[in-house]
């Protein structure tokens, strides 16, 4: 594997300035390319899947997480709170409790469930100066974050389909966990004190759901007692760095207590109100940590889809350049990230090692530029015979497109998405 | 006009809840589909017209602002800073700090610039709570913020590059402005208590510029002595809301001091170093009063690429409903917002009604499931003709996409694409 603080350097991918602060890195274009992609896969992937995509801020008062628990459990972490007018505001530590408030702040019928809010938001710790490293372990972190609110018969099958969500997406990401753990309680729960909020037959139904789930997805994991989270217990997907440590990306977690604390409720078909249960669950969990894992097993040679850049264009001499343009034009109309690698840059062969992380070279000479045609070279070295310069972008662009995106029931030209990128 | 708050409610775009905070306000699933829109499109235009995507972190060290000037013009604006470990950080009330601080953080050939980073990014205001109102005064927002980079001489066709952006998108969201304005300095720029930094040259030859831009662009603007930004003259572009009241929403300021206090560089074709100008300019502004205008202008009847809902589907009866949710798969597919109004919800009469800003409604009744046709009923009353669904569907897609993102030069079927959404 590869540290990612250091092709991150080398590709210039991200960075950090002592102005800004420790632990809060920017992402410079290349970075910044990545992270979009992953972003937009994520919100298209949970839209086709019935997600509803919120916005909250990433401010909160201090009595909204002192009503969610977190403020009595998470408080050493959490920014200190900032006096605003009347107000006490703290930069938020989750996003559950401004989604617990946005289901309360209308009425729902019975009908509606599952209703799934999903966010790609802000969420922010006070790490340690000692902890900071890199993308990993920072103070200002972008969630992919949802919650689903639900009835209790309902917890199994949403808990299965984001399972089969997070899955889907390491397939396009090509990377693999290390393990599935089940993340449960300590001895403490049934004691007077209890590190766990809510009483111990719901802990032991929440248990039992997940273990049903993890079975049917004939996925093997590990217990592990003493990981839960106060409000309930948790699927955790766990990855390696190349450092060797495991750490958490993606989470599924059921939640009967803020439910229970923000007294939210539906309108059941019973014509009485009854309370939704809440079912966490973050596809990547932060998109830093997401983006860290990509560049320690890709190092730079990601994914088409995921490229900083995807499609570099290299005229062989300056009489090219022309054509140079054209291509690149025609290739961002089609959505593709395009440079060109200038004739005045450097010798054919210094741009094509300079641009080797592009997962397609388009070398123009004299002849293609005559025939309207591009030959492409791929990263991996294969070379495809010259063909005209549209079918060649179509044929990049719909390679480009990930896995969970690509599967429309009337494509035109199945040829045009076998596996290759 | 509609009054924004009043549509916003109804319509269940966006809200507050007390426990976040006053003028913190969240946006709901038909509110952040807007909001989505919206932010796709900017960065859309921006990819294509050479913009760089970034991100940087919404927070900074006090020290940061104290070099930009920010903090002893803005102090009373700004959220107050917090003791994280030995650092001072506080929310930004500007994103051009760290885009100076990202320019710098690599060298930069003349071959380079323009260099444009483009975000979407918070910025932070703390806003007295009697000012607060709607999504028009905010004290967290998003911003959609650019700065370009750039040698003296390239000054002006940036600049009026970002105006025909702006113009252009004007188009596409439908809204158009009160008034342009020049924004000038005020008497003081020549005395020692001047409010304003830099040399009254620099200052001088800045004005002439933006002035050459807007005669050359062929707009009518007034001056507005006293309303430049402390650092530099700016073109505004004013919209009118519904009470009356005149804002800014675009943007397109040359500043001459941030490059001067970060030291900002590049290599010039001399082979020595020289200082490049920046251009802030913003397409529309913060977000929440991008949206607050749509709605003020539009009031529910959204154009059709930033509708929140653009297709719905109403079966006539449940013998429909199973054509009707296959039509909606392939719409989904099809990148379009689309929603089922299911035949137990009510009349159809009523389900139309209920319905009435969505800009397409396809009914389905036993000739159309049996004839796998759709007929379509534009939200005006235009009634088009039944035709096969994948046609239909392609047809209301490309009608789905805004002006800017339709001109390919490449396009199947010119047809497809006529003015109608």
């Amino acid at each position: 594997m590869y540290d990612h603080r250091k092709i991150g350097r080398e590709l210039g991918l991200f960075d950090s300035d002592p102005l800004i602060g420790a632990g809060l890195p920017y992402w410079l274009p290349a970075g910044a390319a990545v992270r979009r992609a992953l972003e937009s896969y994520i919100s298209e992937v949970e839209r086709r899947a019935g997600y509803q995509q919120v916005y909250s801020p990433v401010l909160g008062k201090r009595e909204l997480y002192e009503i969610s628990g977190h403020w009595a459990k998470y408080h050493d972490d959490m920014y200190p709170p900032m006096d605003i007018g009347e107000e006490q505001l703290v930069l938020r530590p989750s996003i559950c409790p401004h989604h617990a408030l946005m289901f309360r702040s209308r009425s729902h019928s019975y009908r509606e469930l599952p209703l799934r809010f999903s966010e790609l938001g802000g969420q922010y710790r006070a790490e340690l100066s000692g902890a900071i490293a890199g993308l990993t372990r920072v103070r200002a972190m972008q969630l992919n974050d949802a919650h689903i609110f639900c009835r209790l018969d309902q917890v199994a099958g949403e808990a299965e389909s984001a399972l089969a969500l997070i899955n889907q997406a390491y397939a396009d990401l090509q990377i693999s966990p290390s393990r599935y753990v089940l993340a449960l309680p300590d001895e403490s729960l049934n004691s007077p004190q209890s590190n766990y909020v809510g009483d111990a037959e719901s802990w032991a139904h929440a248990v039992e759901i997940l273990r049903e789930v993890l079975k049917n997805a004939g996925i093997d994991y590990e217990d592990a007692p003493g990981d839960a989270a106060f409000y309930g217990p948790k699927i955790d997907i766990q990855m390696m760095d190349s450092a060797g440590r495991e750490f958490s990306l993606s989470t599924v977690q059921i939640d009967f207590h803020q439910p229970e604390r923000f007294g939210l409720e539906y309108i059941g078909a019973d014509g009485n109100k009854h309370r939704p249960v809440m079912v966490h669950r973050a596809i990547v969990g932060s998109i830093e940590r997401a983006v860290a894992q990509l560049i320690e097993v890709h190092g730079g040679a990601f994914p088409a889809w995921l490229a900083p850049v995807q499609l570099v264009v290299l005229p062989i001499s300056d009489d090219e350049e022309k054509v140079a343009a054209e291509v690149s034009r025609r290739a961002l109309d089609r959505g593709l990230r395009v440079e060109i690698a200038h004739a005045d840059e450097g010798s054919l062969g210094a741009r094509i090692r300079e641009n080797r992380w592009a997962p397609y070279q388009a070398v123009i000479g004299a002849r293609e530029a005559a025939a309207g045609e591009l030959a492409i070279r791929e990263r991996d070295g294969n070379r495809h015979d010259p063909a005209p310069i549209g079918a060649v972008l179509d044929e990049i662009a719909e390679r480009c497109v990930p896995g969970a995106l690509r599967r429309r029931s009337e494509l035109s030209s199945p040829a045009a998405v076998r596996s290759g990128a």
